[in-house]
């Protein structure tokens, strides 16, 4: 892992992903950084600076070869890496989460879901079964998942915690807005959607994506 | 607005919000620096810092009042100021998001989702009501609405986008993954969920929390 890979390097450059990816579906073999750099209003010298942190081969003069960058991008963000996950709670985010199938390209696998509601239980969504999250700590175990994606109500999002921690998951991204009281040898990521949102809409002069 | 407010601020506020509003809830009148600080893994000096900056007048020795941190929060992050929002796309996510009654708490007013699909204009979802995509230019100027949460599927975006621009909405947060041709007088957050996610697993020596 790149120690220069900072975290809004690391934003922009699953943003140039994107468009790669839109290149690679629509056939287009070659990107130039202005391209890049104007599709999401950044200066061309900040796209070719973040590039050149990937080692990518690309020369800017006849641009980059999209297959190579979009490669270079996912080896360098572990998106070949992939890790199984299990969604906690099969509600309206979780639903959402696991029928999202681009998640997968990224290197997140959804395996399951767990849910406290007998009438989920059993039932699949997007061919994923929804299991009884009691059942969580022996199925971690046996399935050899460590990362939890938690989409529980508020209320209920501790009781679930417990659960992956008796069941040794090590990386909990954290939908709830409830901050867990966890082990310290468990990762959490607490999702802040509207927070980020918020910066970008506060009346700011910097450019928010930059 | 308050200049100090860094990205990375606004993030813990954020964070420290969702604490205070369990507290709120559980008629807790006071709260320290150092629980906030051990709730999210974080120094206390940075807790009592990042609180410095609301200008609270709570005593760090007595612990701080919760309800009047979480109104100067509140007022700092803007929560207070309500927009009303479009949800673009009924799907899966699209529902969600208008399902999240939370949003309010932070001042976004989902009032009224778009879709093409014959099926589903016409009924509504948690009481808000899902128009034709092609209305929305006239009831976006008529209902005084300039932000929208674009959640269609990737391939339908650009021509959604192309609505939002004939509506005159100033700004767009952008769930589709894909970089929108947009003009200038258009501000667009590119939500990047699994960005976020990855600079946390990627195996990295700094707390990204942090």
């Amino acid at each position: 892992m790149n120690d220069k890979l900072t975290s809004k390097v690391i934003n922009r450059l699953t943003l140039y992903h994107c468009i790669l990816a839109d290149y690679e579906e629509n056939s287009c073999e070659y990107i130039s950084s202005v391209k890049i750099a104007n599709l999401l209003k950044l200066d061309n010298s900040q796209v070719r600076k973040d590039i050149k942190l990937l080692n990518n081969t690309g020369k800017c003069n006849v641009g980059y070869d999209v297959k190579a960058l979009k490669k270079s991008i996912e080896k360098a963000l572990g998106f070949e890496d992939v890790k199984d996950v299990f969604i906690i709670g099969a509600g309206n985010l979780g639903a959402a989460i696991a029928k999202y199938d681009r998640f997968q390209s990224y290197g997140l696998n959804v395996i399951a879901l767990f849910d406290t509601d007998e009438n989920k239980i059993g039932t699949a969504i997007n061919n994923k079964k929804i299991y009884d999250i009691k059942d969580l700590p022996e199925l971690s175990k046996k399935m050899n998942v460590d990362v939890a994606i938690l989409t529980v109500p508020r209320r209920s999002a501790q009781k679930a915690a417990d659960y992956l921690i008796k069941g040794n998951i090590k990386y909990i991204w954290n939908f709830t807005h409830y901050i867990l009281d966890l082990p310290d040898t468990i990762k959490v990521w607490n999702e802040n959607l509207i927070g980020n949102f918020l910066q970008f809409t506060l009346d700011k002069n910097k450019d928010k994506n930059d």
